[in-house]
This record gives C-alpha cells, sequence and structure tokens, in this order.
C-alpha cells in the first residue's frame, strides 16, 4: 500500500501562490490569522491523516458498520477521531469567534478537509456533516438551540446530519412528506421515514442532531411547504439528562463503497415520541437547508477530488517501482526491464489523473476563496463574489465527481491486474469514488441547475462574472509568450461556449423547456472542461511567475513546475479538445431524448 | 432484482436481418444446419441462462471461490453448468464435427456464449476458457493429445485454461520465465510460477489442463525462445489412472468484481514432478498461443457487453418502476409523479446504454461472421475474411471493454443511491465489468497491437478491405432517404480516419516508434467509435428495409425498430462527434507523453 496520498506541495501553491490565502490576512475578519498558522494547520491535518486515518482505509472498508440491535456500530477510529476534531478545533474552523469558532478562511479550511478525505474519505465525513449541520444551525437557529447543540457539535461528541430524502422523495424534494405537528409546549411532532442518512447513527458520538425537512400539517403541497427542524436522536430532558427521542433505526445500507461511514434509514415518531424543533421560520426550510447543500456540493467535489489524489500517488508509486517492458527503441530482450512510468501510454494516464486532480482542486480553492471574499468585502463586491460561488457550485461538485471516477479508474488501470485486486487500494478507491455523481443532487440535478436557474440568474449577470473571471486571466496569460497559444485556446472556447448558451436560451425563450434541458448534464459537461482549462491557466500563470527565477528554484520546486507545464500542456491537448464534439452535439439539437417514447425501449 | 438480462428480439435481428446467419448454411461446412435450430440453440441457452445462471449471480458474488487447503471450492452450479455444458453440446459447439464437435458457426455459438455471460459473467467463463483451451490443442497437438484431452474438455469433466502471465511477466510475454526441461520419455520437466490464472483450480471438475507457455532450456531470449505446453492438474499414470502433476496453487486472489470464478497463482514443479507435454514444434508457443488469445480476446468483447446488457435492462425496469418528480411541463406539484423514464435525461442514459450494447454485440457478430467465411470460403476470399477478423480484434475487445464500464456506471446512475447499494445489481456489474480492460492484453496493447502491426500488416491491405467493407455499408445507406445525411456523416469520419492514419504513419516513417505510438490508445478509441457507427449505420440499414412493410409489422416489432433508430440516431449525435476532439489531438501530436521525465510527476 502507498504511503503518499495528497500533496502538501501542491496544496502551497494554490494557496499561497496562485490564491494568496495570505492576503485574506489583511481584513479585519481575518486578521488574527498568518501564513505560519496555515502551515501549521497543514502540518497537523496532514499528522491527523497519516498517522490516524490512513492507517485504517483498509480496515474500516472490510469491516463496515454493523446494525447491532437497533444501533449502529462503526470503527473505533471514528471515536479516536471525532473527539480529535472536536480538541483540534477542526469541526468549528470556519464559524465566527463570537459563536466559538475558528474564524479561518475557507480556502484554508480546504486543507484538512481535504487531506482527511484522501487518508480516508469516509471518516472524513462524519466531520464535514457535523461542520456544515453546526453552521447551519448558528445561521437559522434560535440563540437557545445553537446554545443546545453547537458546543456539544464543536467538541466532536455529538454528530450532526442531513436528513433529506425519503422512499417517495429523493431528487423530488417537493414530494417530502414527513411530518410535523405543532404541540403547545414549542416543539412539533414528527413522523415520518427517511433514507440515505449518512451518519445518522454510530456508536462514536453520544448523540446524533439530524437537519430534517419536514411539512408542517397544513402547510402547502410542493417546495414552498417545507420546514427546517432539527431533530435529535436524544433530547434534553426535563432535569437535563439526555432521552431517547423516538428516532429509530430501521436498516442499514450496503454499499459499493464509501463504507466506512454507515448510511441508514430511519423512522421518526413510530412511539409518536418525535420531537422536532423549528429551525427560522415555517415553509422556508428549503432555502436554509440549500446552505448546508451548497457546502456539502463543494465538500463532494473535494472529497472526489481527494480520492483521485491518493490514487494518483497509489499508481505514481506503482508505476515507479513495477519492471515490465522496454523502451520502444530497445530491441533487445536481454537487457533489464525498465519501471513502467517509462512507457508513454502509462505517462499519458498518469497525467490525466494528475489534470483531474490538480485542475479540480483548484476549481473548488477557487470557489472557497469566493466564499472567503463575500465575508470580507462589501456590497456589490460581496454580491459578486457569493454569486460566483453559488454560480460555480454545480461545476466545483460534478466536474470532479465524474471525473474522479475516470482518473481512478484509469489508475487501476496502471496497476493491471493487481490494480483489480484487494492488495492495492486502487479497487477500493474506484468503489468509494462512485458514490459522488450521486449524492447531494445527482449529476443530472446539477445540470439543470447550470442551464436551467445559475446561467439566468440575475439576467445572467453571474454567468457575465465568470466569463470576465476567466478573460482576466486569459489576458494575464496573454501577456507571457510561452501560454499566449493556450490563452487564445481557452478564449475560443468561451466564444464557442456563449454561443452554445445563446442558442439554448433561444429555445428556452421559444418555450420549450424540456427541449432546452434535454442536455444539460451535456452542457454541464462542457462548461467543467473549460472551467478547469481556465483554472490550468491560472495555475501555469503562476508557474511561469516562479520559472522567472529559474537558478534560484531547487531541484524539487524546479521539477514540480515542470510537472505542472506538462499537466497544464496535457490538459490542453487532451482534454479541452472533447469540448469540440459537445459543443457540435449542444448545437444540434433535435429533441431526440425528449420526443423518444418509453415503448420503444422495451426490446 | 431484473428479470431480463437480453434481448433475444436483438439477438434474433443481428443474426437473421443484419448478419444472415442463416446463409451460411449454403456452405458444405454448414450445410448440416438450419435456421430452426439455430432458433433451438437461442431457446436453449435462455433457459439455461434464466433458470441456471441467473439465480446464482448474486451469490457466486457474496461467496465467492475460497481456497480449503490446496484446493479452491466454488459454488456449486459450476459443477452442475460444466457437465450441462458437456451434455448440450456447448463445449464443442463450433468443433469440426470429425473431432465430435457440432460445427457450429461462429456467428450462431456467440449466442449461448453471450446468453451466458449476460446471465452470469463468471460462470461463462468455465465453459469459455474450455472451448477455447480444446480448441488450441485440435489446432495444433499431436493426435494422442487430442485422444488424452479433448473428450473430457468436451463432456465438461476437465476444466481449460491458459497459463501466460508471470510474476515478472505481465504484458511483457517476452520474460516468460518458467522452464521446461526435455527427458527422454518425451514429455518435459516443468517448473515455474503462473499469476492470475482464471479457473486453474476448482472443484467444479476433476482435472484442469493448462495451456501454459514456457522456455524450453537453452531456448532464445524473447518471445522467439516461447513454447506452449499442457500442462494438466493431474496427468494420466502408468495404469490409467489420475495422479497429481505437482501442479500447486499458491495463491487466489481477492478481486473487485468477477467473483465467481478464481483467479490462481499456481506454482508447477515444486517436487521436481511436474510433466508438461509440447504443444507443435518448440519456440512457436506465442503464435499458437494468439490462436487462443484472439478467441479469447472477442470473447471478452463479447462478456462486456453481455454485462452491460444485464445492466441495461436491470435500469429500464427500474426506469419503468420508479416513481420521481415530473414532467418540467407540469407546474402543478399535487399531480401524481411520473416513472423516470418520462425524464429527457433519463431517457439518454438508456440510450447511451443500448447504444453501447447493440453497437459492440453487432460489431462482435461482425467478426464472428468474418471467422466463419474465413472457414467456408477459399483463396483470395478466404484471406480477406481472416484478415478482417484479426483487423478488428482489438477494436473488437477494447471499445465493448471500455465502453461497458462507462454504460454500466450510467445504469447505475440511473438508479441514483438505490444503485450504490447491493440490493439491485448494478454495483456487481460495476465492478464485474472493470476487469475486461485489463486481462487478454491492456487497451494500451490493443492500442498499439492496432496502430503498430494491424494498419501495417500486410502493406495496409487489411486495412483497406476494413475501409472497403465500410464504404460498402455508407453506399447502402446512401440510397436510403432517412438515412442519406448520416452515412454522408460516417464517409467524412472515414476520411478523416485515414488522414490521421496518415499523418501517424509519416510520424513512424520518420523513424520515432515511440512518438508514433504515444497515442495509440486515442487512436483505437476514435476508430472504434467510427467502427461502432458503421456498426449502427448497417443496422439501419436493415432497420429501413424492414420498416417497408410498416402496416404488416406487429406493435412490439414496431417499437423494436423505432428504439433501433432512435439508438441509431443518438449514436450518430452523441457519440460520432467524439470524433471530432480525438482527430484533433491525434493530428496535434507533440511527443508531450513521451518527453516528460519520470521525475516530474513526484510532487
Amino acid at each position: 500500500m502507498g504511503k503518499k496520498f495528497v500533496s502538501e506541495r501542491n496544496l502551497k501553491f494554490l494557496l499561497y501562490e496562485v490564491f494568496d490565502a495570505a492576503s485574506l490576512t489583511q481584513y479585519p475578519y481575518y486578521a488574527d490569522h498568518s501564513r505560519g498558522m496555515f502551515d501549521m494547520v497543514l502540518g497537523t491535518a496532514m499528522r491527523i491523516g497519516t498517522n490516524m486515518l490512513y492507517p485504517c482505509l483498509g480496515e474500516m472498508d472490510k469491516i463496515p458498520p454493523e446494525l447491532v440491535g437497533d444501533h449502529v456500530k462503526v470503527h473505533p477510529v471514528v471515536k479516536t477521531f471525532m473527539r480529535e476534531c472536536g480538541e483540534g478545533g477542526w469541526i468549528s474552523a470556519i464559524a465566527p469567534m463570537e459563536r466559538g469558532g475558528q474564524q479561518i478562511p475557507g480556502i484554508v479550511n480546504l486543507v484538512p478537509n481535504y487531506i482527511f478525505a484522501a487518508a480516508n474519505y469516509s471518516a472524513s465525513v462524519y466531520l464535514l456533516l457535523t461542520t456544515e449541520a453546526a453552521h447551519l444551525i448558528e445561521s437559522f437557529g434560535s440563540e437557545e438551540m445553537r446554545e443546545n447543540y453547537i458546543p456539544k457539535m464543536y467538541s466532536g461528541e455529538w454528530q450532526g446530519t442531513m436528513a433529506l430524502t425519503e422512499p417517495q422523495a429523493g431528487t423530488s424534494l417537493a414530494d417530502i412528506a414527513a411530518l410535523a405537528e405543532p404541540t403547545s409546549e414549542g416543539y412539533y411532532k414528527i413522523k415520518g421515514q427517511k433514507i440515505f442518512i449518512s451518519a445518522s447513527d454510530h456508536d462514536g458520538v453520544e448523540n446524533v442532531v439530524n437537519l430534517m425537512l419536514a411539512r408542517i400539517k397544513g402547510s402547502p403541497v410542493g417546495v414552498r411547504g417545507i420546514s427546517l427542524f432539527v431533530v435529535p436522536k436524544k433530547r434534553v430532558g426535563e432535569n437535563g439528562d439526555l432521552v431517547f427521542n423516538d428516532v429509530n433505526v430501521t436498516g442499514l445500507y450496503h454499499k459499493l463503497g464509501y463504507r466506512g461511514c454507515p448510511i441508514n434509514q430511519l423512522s421518526m415518531g413510530e412511539s409518536d415520541d418525535c420531537h422536532g424543533y423549528l429551525v427560522g421560520e415555517p415553509n422556508k426550510g428549503l432555502s436554509y437547508m440549500f446552505q448546508m447543500m451548497n457546502a456539502a456540493r463543494l465538500a463532494i467535489g473535494l472529497g472526489a477530488t481527494a480520492i483521485a489524489s491518493a490514487a494518483y500517488y497509489a499508481s505514481l508509486e506503482y508505476s515507479q517501482e513495477r519492471l515490465q517492458g522496454r523502451r520502444m527503441t530497445e530491441k533487445d530482450p536481454a537487457t533489464p526491464q525498465v519501471p513502467i512510468i517509462d512507457h508513454a501510454d502509462v505517462k499519458r494516464m498518469l497525467l490525466f489523473q494528475r489534470a483531474v486532480v490538480d485542475g479540480s482542486l483548484s476549481l473548488i480553492a477557487q470557489c472557497y476563496k469566493y466564499g472567503d471574499l463575500a465575508i470580507v468585502l462589501t456590497g456589490d463586491e460581496k454580491e459578486k463574489y457569493a454569486l460566483l460561488q453559488d454560480f460555480l457550485t454545480p461545476v466545483a461538485k460534478s466536474y470532479p465527481s465524474e471525473m474522479s471516477i475516470l482518473s481512478v479508474s484509469q489508475g487501476l488501470q496502471i496497476l493491471g491486474g493487481y490494480g483489480y485486486c484487494d492488495e492495492f487500494p486502487l479497487e477500493q478507491y474506484y468503489r468509494d469514488t462512485r458514490i459522488h455523481p450521486i449524492h447531494e443532487g445527482t449529476t443530472g440535478i446539477q445540470g439543470i441547475t447550470l442551464l436551467g436557474r445559475n446561467i439566468t440568474m440575475k439576467d445572467g449577470f453571474a454567468f457575465r462574472l465568470f466569463l470576465e473571471e476567466v478573460q482576466e486571466t486569459v489576458r494575464a496569460a496573454d501577456a507571457i509568450d510561452e501560454l499566449k497559444p493556450h490563452a487564445r485556446e481557452l478564449e475560443d472556447d468561451l466564444e464557442k461556449l456563449q454561443e452554445v448558451t445563446s442558442h439554448l436560451l433561444n429555445i428556452a425563450r421559444e418555450g420549450n423547456r424540456e427541449v432546452f434541458l434535454a442536455d444539460a448534464t451535456l452542457y454541464l459537461e462542457l462548461f467543467g472542461i473549460i472551467t478547469i482549462a481556465w483554472q490550468w491557466l491560472l495555475q501555469a500563470v503562476s508557474v511561469q511567475k516562479a520559472l522567472k527565477n529559474k537558478d534560484a528554484l531547487s531541484e524539487s520546486d524546479l521539477n514540480f513546475y515542470e510537472g505542472k507545464m506538462y499537466t497544464f500542456r496535457y490538459f490542453f491537448g487532451y482534454e479541452l479538445p472533447k469540448t469540440d464534439g459537445l459543443m457540435k452535439r449542444l448545437l444540434g439539437t433535435d429533441g431526440l431524448t425528449v420526443e423518444i417514447k418509453a415503448d420503444f425501449f422495451s426490446d
């Protein structure tokens, strides 16, 4: 099993050279921090990832959570890790200081989350869900609610979850049916079924705080009648002790991967004694939940990238050690075999893996940076960055999710037969990462969000902001000889993207919404490739800046920058051309998939 | 769990309407057969697949083979199935009657193999390997060898295998080191290690006949010193009884999927008592083995397609039953939810799955038909069809193998969270089918075979034969109004393919073989898409012929043909455009992947 799962060098490159995270400390909100402190975050997270999480990766897969009686037993490291997260302040990292948080920039908080997910994706989810659930209570909950729940969540003693899906309402949240009946004591009586709820019961914590969508009796049908509730597994009883809140585990899913984290079926109110506490106002649950969902979507893009990173280093290590065959220029079969990294096709596969990993990570860092700027800036600037983050979220969720699968698969391929066997971690990464295009809104839903909502929101203002961001990078690259041709290529593609977008919006204007959105998934794919090309160009600009002082660079830095440039060229040479076929298809709208009748599939 | 795993209608369409298998009975070699008999083959195979194999699919995955002492225990159905295959004549189906076979055309024999693999891929491999190993002995073994082994293999009592890979020689067969020392008694003493040998030990049979590559002591290094041996697990002793032949199981792999079939490590000659029997002449082993390897490559393309077919029907069934969301034109959330097959994005995913399945199956049927014509014809015609089959084998292996993964993955996606859980078979198909780009020569090797060997073989004669075949279909389609635009599209792509090929051959001529072959995998991908487009056009010609008598068709036939036309249009609309990006890259040769140094990957 490999030893390396992330590149610290690349994290620092993105943090300091590309996105200048240290510059955030100029704003009062982040003024207590410094680059030295960011480095410490990285160093500590690497130690936890390496010493605590990575060693349990295979074990948590092979000995998955178990339903014992009506409770879920998980690997003992979960408890250790959650406490460590509490003590180390990882759960409260991005929360404001006035709420007991560390007020760390999102782009810096990306670092531990990425490292933990690369070391052990399943383990990282316990932390993420708790962070996000606490953040939701902090944003919209009452003062009492904050006091009751947040400290225990920050300490890692209580788990947070998001409880949305129901048997009849997966993607279609409008059909949520869980019921909340008001009582005279202020709480609501909850009754309903939830399915596919990650980490919603386990013995690594003392309690679970479900952030749950339900419908207050008498509310309107559809999304306008959904409210958000805190529904803990155990509620605080009259004399301050924890009493069972009638949240029952009715099932545990047996999954392809991501096995270290239990996904449960819950049944609330079987004994008519499940209390729920309304968050914010009635019927606004979905809009509150979108804060958590959008955060989760970025986190999923990050998790997918992290698994792809671990897979990259595992196959890189194998390719350096495995001797097989000879260079094509070597005709003498008596000469020794070479490491397979000497074969061009293996290098191509490695470049693909790295192009996906570093490109995706850059985009996600970009999104967190936007979020940080939206916090510290005001007025139009605040709106601009908040919009940019919102606009790009479906891309930052889906490109990494879809491409992680392909890049892990290429990593597995590098190992040949061994990649298919559990002696090496590739087969687990391949199973683990398949979850990402599914949870927190499938790729299909992300496509519809991008094309059907984000492109047109505020009359296309967010889209124009995005185009300006890319154009700014194009201009910077255009001023550097080595990057000029690539800047032109991206500019061309950006124009064609606008052409495709106009073409589709015209169809929408003609009133045919189904045809307009029929290929939204392909549009998302196209958008993703162009967005990642932008991020590669942005990275290349930083690399060229660093290479100006070539002589002052260490050999390892020089190798790092050379590697970046090759991977950048790989992306433009091998990945960006894929937009040609996508654009051809998107411009050739014919309503094929809308038109075909269900009966035509049957034989 | 779904019930349908293949389309009998589509098998008949390919056999009778597209490839006119019945016409083969006009040749004396196949004259004993008839369409009625082919139908019987299909019917019987469906019964075995449905009643015997499909019900064990999940169980064989969940209770995989086990190493008990030094023997491998497999699911009891393996023994039942092997005997059924013996009694039903499935193992000897394509063998000549004079050797005890049924002399069935390869294109017809595709039917049971496809059905068995779709019902239960792991189970189908026991049959396939035995068929192919017996065929190899029959082609190159001595009369005595045939008598000793073939009857027991045909009866399903003895298992056949191919034993090539060694720890230091996977893809690089030139490095095979297993040793064969001649003895005065005619046999050779064998010593060596083999790894990743499918079905090479199990309790479903009485004996295992390994077709093994080894090096006769003193032979030249490299591929010119490799010989082929029969190395049975038990040899026939002096008084006719079976005695242990010192073939030891030293390990059993734990695999991602394809778990119903054991893959073993073998150690031959640990007690210096392993007898091997030379097949044919010394040092010609690799060329003999290529017969079996090429047959196995087609079979793998078929197996990959079969799994994709089973996945298609599983997700189709789900999409028809699962209610979720509403048509986009429906604004009232109080209306009932619709089956998800009503959503365009789901129909797009289903069309992709079917496009891969039906397109791949058509290409494989085409290859088997070429093989059949090569048997019955003579002279130039014989050579033509043998060459065409040989030429297309890497494409028929790789396109289905690579695309099965993507199409099963889309199938899984259709089921959302359920696709990720083992209540439904998609997650198993996803794991099972990942083996195909690895075994019997990775996709990388197939690319090098196509571009580095097949394109130039006989001075490009095979490539020209291929182009003529496609052009013939283009001409037929060009005469049909509905197909004219698609015929033109394929013609354009065929021209561009020749341009790309010339460009690459020029690089080869300049002497840079590494750069020439650096993107052979992409060339293979390009070639695959164009080849499958050809097969779709060929199918569309047959559909249009059938639709001429529209009024005479049953509703189910009409739905079938309409579905075919939509899937054909899907392929040309969504898949064929992918060639644009590939061609751009292939024409932009820059040696990037040859040039980049191994050190540049490391950080």
